[in-house]
């Protein structure tokens, strides 16, 4: 664990930082208080390919940085940092990890920590393990403490939080069978910025497409979360959607039960009660991922089917915020000790 | 049954033609190879509140007929044509076809009589069921020999459409427990032309949305189709969600199944072998909205999760061609003794 | 002139805060420093028809005001307050501000007060002229003094804004002719939430359309400006053009021109040098809309067509953020003495 | 010029089938009449870098073509047909076109043949010029004979169409000056399917920006056709601005003019009386472009502003039909001497 002094600044570098996550961390800590009181200093950024060019030629929605030079990401560039945010492709977090002192926080935003199970890693993503390391959702019972304490984070995949975040309370409580179904539509962002043929907006404007299913490797992470919530095995049913926009994703989750729908409210809502960024929303009142655009919230809704006996909740993020960035804002506060919600926000930018 | 008289033209009146369902059918008529060789004529167009203005005002797109003036939505202004397609708000179907002579074939695009059970009827909406007519989806085992034998017809919801043809070689071959959750993705021109502020261009542009979760009323019609197929009581938990594109359905639709994949795609394959709007798409190949758009395609592709032990079948249709406009012209052709598949493409507007 | 007193909160009314305009002058409020800080405090919120609902029904993107009851939009609900933002239909804004005291400070999101030339107002609005107020865009050349002292601002309206801000120092500097057109695209908000066909999703989404083609209201502003920056009569052309994204205009502005580029660069160099909103880009850059998103700033560029002797500035602004309730906002901060950027940010939300 | 004998079957081949210019012709050949008679076939469809991949790879919506393989685009390949449509990057089509026999048509969809002045190619283009062929415009005056008699037709670009077709009238019948400002928003398939960090969605979704300003290519091709048009020279002024969709133009053609409305809409009226694509709307109604997708139809709109003495022409066209495809089969059309809309359509897919 990082021992932080109030007395002095806290760099921050940014590896990956041409990339969506790199910008959105960027974006979010131009507006962080302690930004902003000069407590904390924008250190290194630094990219792969994109090394040599400016910040502005990736991200010109980042006009006060518009002029920073992208260094090349390497242990060398990214020591001396009191924290450093990874946003690397899968698989490229362990080398810069381990080159880097213990005390220095890092904050992956990649998959390479994310899981316990090491076959499961192996199974999904055909590589060797690289460990687990505390994980970024503190809305996860008893997290809190663990990352107030930690010096390294994995943060969750986008999918998996939101997931993670519709269900948890009604696998806790033990008031669904433990089969879950989820089919997640998102905004095309959570691709990044691989230039893929299906990932043009001619291709994607327009159309409504399933991907990656039975196989997608945010599977067993949100596997790994719900059954952790319910103290025993769950299995999850993944279907990713990509719909035409750029920002948001709303996941729709469900498993068979047999509370009444007042029953799951009461639920939810007790969970939910303290829980800075997650709001249940008024009865009937359905989620939208434009409501917590850009914002760290999550908006969450519970309904049961009583006909067809099934537990439906529902719940929006922006992908790049609370599935990525704002988490591991919200992450790095913990772990310094700042206000768990400092720079974060819970207005989204509508309509 | 009609006469149809094969030396003789076809006159056909639309009611609701300024709304999306009948600007539709128009579109397809005006493509159709029996208007083009003038063995079919468009006679009366119809409106509610819209009439007494040009076509053009509603369908600028619809070049050929901008000069139309809508007639008022009378039994008067319908009768004396051979068929009279129905683009009508529900529960507004009745009152028109009691009052047109037996020998019209009335081709219905709203719910009035689609379902069977009158107390689901009465469940969904709240009013005295009208009757049950021929269903309008030739693709249900035995149901193109009702369709020729139809006088009167419902053209069915769009998410039944998509939602029955996903899953119906799996429900029909016994290859699923009957517990079937459907979450699909819509476009806005589902809802119609409806002047609500949730479907306005602002709220809709970049923003996801469940609705009707636990009561839309295409449920009891998925339900009927699905159990019907089984030839027993099958349960369905029905998602439909908003996205932004004003056209095209993605259904994702699964139940627990013990097959393996290479079974469940030989149960697809052998279904739908046969149909000229049905494709089972290669291995591994998702369906996407924007293929079929404006075509009468349904692409359809089958997965089985052997983890969760659940199988997932995928249909993409546009929701006004093959979801409404373009199944009323195949039960019209159907009806007629026609092709059943003149004026209808399987070939989409893409990208 | 209000005297304001730094010891005492500064309560803000809005009204029509069920629109567009008063959701983004709320949004802007929860991050406002002084907001934060408990110096200002946000009271009445008024509504017209939605008098009565919650803010959580028409913007549930404000979750920290969810729970908001609006009243009724008269002078009892919205007198006792410091500053009152008006959000409300052209014509409408006169009767509340003459029942208001002197000392309020008004800020007024309509049209009604922003032009001089009362026969310009009753051409292009057809009635009569409610009169001339401060007008609030600070980057017209001795607008902040004047704006310093005002206790009733008029906010400019959006694509007077940023075609303003696209060719103010062209016209300034004399290096253009007289004779301007203005093409800018806009997306839907600028037409606020009204319940027009053309506005639904199902019809904007996938399209573009010019409309109020030589009528649109905002030429006699866009006139106006751009002479008083002249000191001479300037005629304006003006065609707005509607695309189908939720927020941002992009004006693309032309005049005859004899300068070379690298002269009309160094004329916009020095203009935009020291604002704190407007920013030229690097040469060769072009703006887009997504980077202003939800922010203040103003991304303007600037070319000469040598060939076709016309300089052709291109200018991005978010038409809710900088182009009303950030304006609106940055009017306040100049009205109340607090320094002009408080509570406004130059970092856009993208992609 | 092609001898045509209509007892004889005409094959088709389509070099850069993959692309987009070579999918929307497969999608019109598909309904083509001559097609559906048997008097057209599809022969050899080739591409580059995608030889060897079948068809459905590309464009699943072309469901009939499917398994087509893709042959490699070699003069080889291509020889033996009696049509060969040229879909390929600019500088390509030379080395393929010259390998070819005289007698066979050669459609080119790119931008090699299109200019006459080998200097204005070499300034936009930067390389010798290849030649000048036959202008894929019938609507041209006089040019549909020119069409009749050819063997090598070149197609012209998308914005040159429409901005062409937007003036033509104006500048023929000599009621503008001659300094012409186009601003022409276009959907992203107009930059076919390179993979580019700003056409990816994440970018353009929720976006619009300029590109291309004062040096677009397609600017000599629009002066070149303006100035014939006009019988004399005309001086261009042509800003691009892309907005969120995949398909559509629509341009704002602007100059000064000493005509009233009225006598504009005369010109523009008797102009078009004849024309079977081209339709002058309503007085008042603007062109919108998803009233023309996937059409081979042409809005246009034309408006006086007396006030700034400028003449104000809108056309809306799809970029892929009119704009490319369309006039690839229109042109073939009048070269083999069918009628002139074989398989090409005025009605728009909407909404």
């Amino acid at each position: 664990m990082m021992v932080h002094n109030h007395c002095m600044t806290v760099s921050v570098a940014i590896a990956g930082a041409s990339g969506y996550a790199g910008g959105e961390i960027l974006r979010l800590l131009l507006g962080h208080p302690q930004y902003l009181s000069g407590e904390l200093t924008i250190g290194a950024l630094t990219a792969g390919g994109n090394a040599g060019s400016t910040l502005f030629e990736h991200h010109p929605h980042l006009l006060p940085l518009a002029d920073r030079v992208l260094a090349e990401t390497t242990p060398d560039t990214l020591r001396g940092h009191d924290v450093v945010f990874l946003g690397l492709p899968h698989g490229k977090s362990a080398e810069i990890a381990e080159a880097l002192p213990p005390s220095t926080l890092i904050i992956d935003c990649g998959a390479d920590y994310r899981l316990k199970d090491a076959a499961e890693w192996e199974h999904y993503y055909g590589s060797a393990h690289a460990g687990t390391w505390p994980y970024g959702l503190p809305e996860l019972p008893g997290n809190r403490d663990v990352l107030a304490g930690a010096s390294r984070i994995a943060v969750p995949g986008c999918y998996p939080t939101v997931s993670t975040l519709a269900f948890l309370p009604a696998v806790a409580a033990g008031i669904v069978a433990p089969e879950v179904t989820v089919v997640a539509v998102s905004g095309t962002s959570g691709a990044g910025k691989s230039l893929r043929t299906d990932l043009l907006a001619s291709e994607a404007i327009g159309s409504a497409r399933a991907y990656g299913v039975t196989t997608h490797r945010h599977t067993p992470e949100i596997t790994q979360n719900l059954s952790a919530a319910a103290n025993s095995p769950v299995t999850v049913s993944f279907t990713p959607v990509l719909v035409p926009m750029a920002r948001g994703i709303l996941a729709t989750v469900s498993a068979p039960t047999t509370v009444t729908a007042a029953q799951a409210r009461e639920v939810y809502a007790a969970a939910y009660a303290d829980e800075p960024f997650v709001h249940l929303l008024p009865e009937g009142v359905q989620p939208q991922t434009k409501s917590v655009l850009g914002s760290n919230a999550v908006q969450v809704q519970v309904a049961v089917d009583e006909r067809a006996g099934r537990l439906i909740a529902t719940a929006a993020i922006d992908n790049l915020t609370k599935g990525t960035g704002g988490a591991a804002v919200q992450s790095m506060n913990l772990a310094l000790g700042w206000p768990e919600t400092a720079g974060l926000s819970t207005v989204g930018v509508a309509p």
